[in-house]
């Protein structure tokens, strides 16, 4: 059973974890699972956990072929949703038992490597898929917050990343991340002072200055951010305010699903197919409408993806300080990535 | 120039160093440095930048031979001295002149790959050379903070670390680390509440507890964090209350010596030589005595060097909420490190 252990000094969570770790220490990926026996392609769907949700063609049935895409849980599940709910302290330490969900999106029957190899209808059905997932978890009283994310390249992945097929992953967690709690509290002290929205301040000054813009279209902008903490970090918003990614219109995704696109393909073209994370940024679960501190989160949060090639690994000075060092100016990265051509 | 950007949601700081690129994106560490060549050897000063200090027999002089502990400027500097202290605003922006130090801290004449391969006398050297420097840098009034680090091994070092030699790094920054203050102000927070510092109280729970003990002796203390991020990661602090590592006394060196080597080479043996990151945790600057928020530090902060293995990386997951997951519970790493014999 996993276990979250809260730090007694800072309180930051950490996760405890011994069902991902066969043996104490796992260091080196091991060689990469060829295609033809990949788990994730379509016709191996017996090879998987159950299916939890997919997009398929009227006439398949679960866990058979005929899907666009596939929703399964983790076989190694950092949190399990099997769990009792249940808080208690050791001494000084606070610990709760690791509750939780841990699914895993995969993007195309097709053995693609990566999302930007799919077509633009594709990753329309990707973003639906994402979209209906975080949806269908809040409805879960336990789960506070759901990271969506994904790990593209070895580098940024975890050492058991030995498939190659284009996926992301969805982890519910029962706290509010803390690093999900700082954004939100100062978005809303930033609201509070301005009754503005800080991410639609940032999109109008990134819009009127342009030399870190990357690409746009009607409802979305995207940009290298001004204090990008690694070389070509881009961000991708709405262009009108909205604080939940749940919340996204259906004929907005065909735009989603362009943009994002179009940054990828440019990563890949200059940095050559980089390891990047992406990560969904978006407003946590609200049980009780209007709920406590969140209560005004619709006005003072937006919700963004940020996509992070990772060229290099953090080292002391990043932990120490929590200070990044970039050497690549986000206007030289913004100018490479516009003038590249798709 | 490097330049300190804020990010304009959270407030944290990056910085913009483009002096430590010369092409926009350096992915692959180039070709371990021959040892003949080594810049870090004994007889090769002239190939370093200016020596700042050393610790040196009676007759040597200043960037000649005859030395244990030689401390130069960084070639590659992420802040520079020769900065003008200005911040300034770009919009809704802010940013400052990257105003620092960066220096090397060469921890032996002899081409050694790593601290825990010197003897104790060699550590205690090492150690008053950490002490002086940090108590040399207290006196710019420019500098908020220094953080002492250490990169061992590829994986956690930079993609420029080509020589083997081992080497400690200070960086001192001209605003404290959000990550340095977070920590700094949740120790003052503990302390306001029950009159006690809770790494004192951390101290005594881990003590009557033991499962996570390493290793200790009369003056120091070490163990596996409670909510390790890292497996294997350890903590070494010492047992008399103290927030400055700068006053540390010349007759504890050789305890914190010992100690320091006992846990680096049981990582060593248990990990065949892990790459790790070493952080020294102390008080920031004061230049007023008693200044402001930090009045009370003497009282509620405790230093301490935190060694963390870097067995894998972080991806979407920790980046997204702060949130790491580790598969070693630290009371099995423990147990490991105190059963290894030295």
């Amino acid at each position: 059973m996993p276990e979250l252990r809260r730090d007694p000094v800072v309180g930051f969570w950490t996760i405890i974890s011994t069902e991902r770790s066969r043996r104490p220490i796992e260091v080196k990926p091991k060689e990469m699972t060829e295609e033809r026996r990949c788990p994730f392609c379509e016709g191996r769907e017996s090879e998987t956990t159950q299916e939890i949700y997919a997009i398929r063609n009227p006439e398949s049935r679960p866990d058979g072929i005929g899907w666009q895409v596939r929703v399964i849980k983790s076989k190694l599940p950092i949190l399990s949703v099997d769990s009792e709910f249940d808080r208690f302290g050791r001494g000084m330490y606070d610990l709760m038992q690791g509750v939780g969900t841990h699914e895993i999106i995969i993007e195309s029957p097709r053995h693609k490597h990566s999302l930007d190899e799919l077509n633009v209808e594709e990753i329309k059905l990707v973003i639906q898929a994402y979209a209906q997932r975080l949806n269908e978890l809040a409805k879960d009283p336990r789960f506070k917050y759901a990271l969506l994310f994904k790990n593209h390249g070895l580098i940024s992945g975890a050492a058991r990343d030995v498939v190659r097929h284009t996926r992301s992953q969805l982890i519910a967690t029962p706290v509010t991340p803390k690093r999900v709690k700082e954004e939100l509290v100062s978005a809303k002290n930033y609201f509070d002072r301005r009754e503005r929205c800080v991410f639609c301040d940032i999109l109008r000054q990134e819009s009127d200055d342009g030399s870190r813009v990357v690409s746009q279209n009607k409802t979305f902008f995207s940009f290298c951010p001004f204090a990008s903490r690694a070389p070509f970090e881009i961000w991708i918003l709405p262009k009108k305010h909205c604080a939940d990614f749940g919340k996204l219109a259906y004929e907005d995704t065909a735009d989603l699903a362009a943009l994002l696109k179009a940054c990828l393909v440019k990563l890949r073209l200059i940095l050559d197919d980089p390891p990047y994370n992406m990560i969904l940024h978006t407003a946590p679960y609200r049980h009780k409408k209007k709920e406590g501190y969140w209560k005004t989160i619709d006005e003072d949060y937006h919700w963004r993806f940020q996509i992070s090639p990772r060229l290099s690994h953090d080292a002391g000075f990043e932990w120490g300080t929590g200070i990044y060092i970039n050497p690549t100016p986000p206007e030289d990265a913004a100018l490479l990535l516009r003038e590249t051509v798709i």
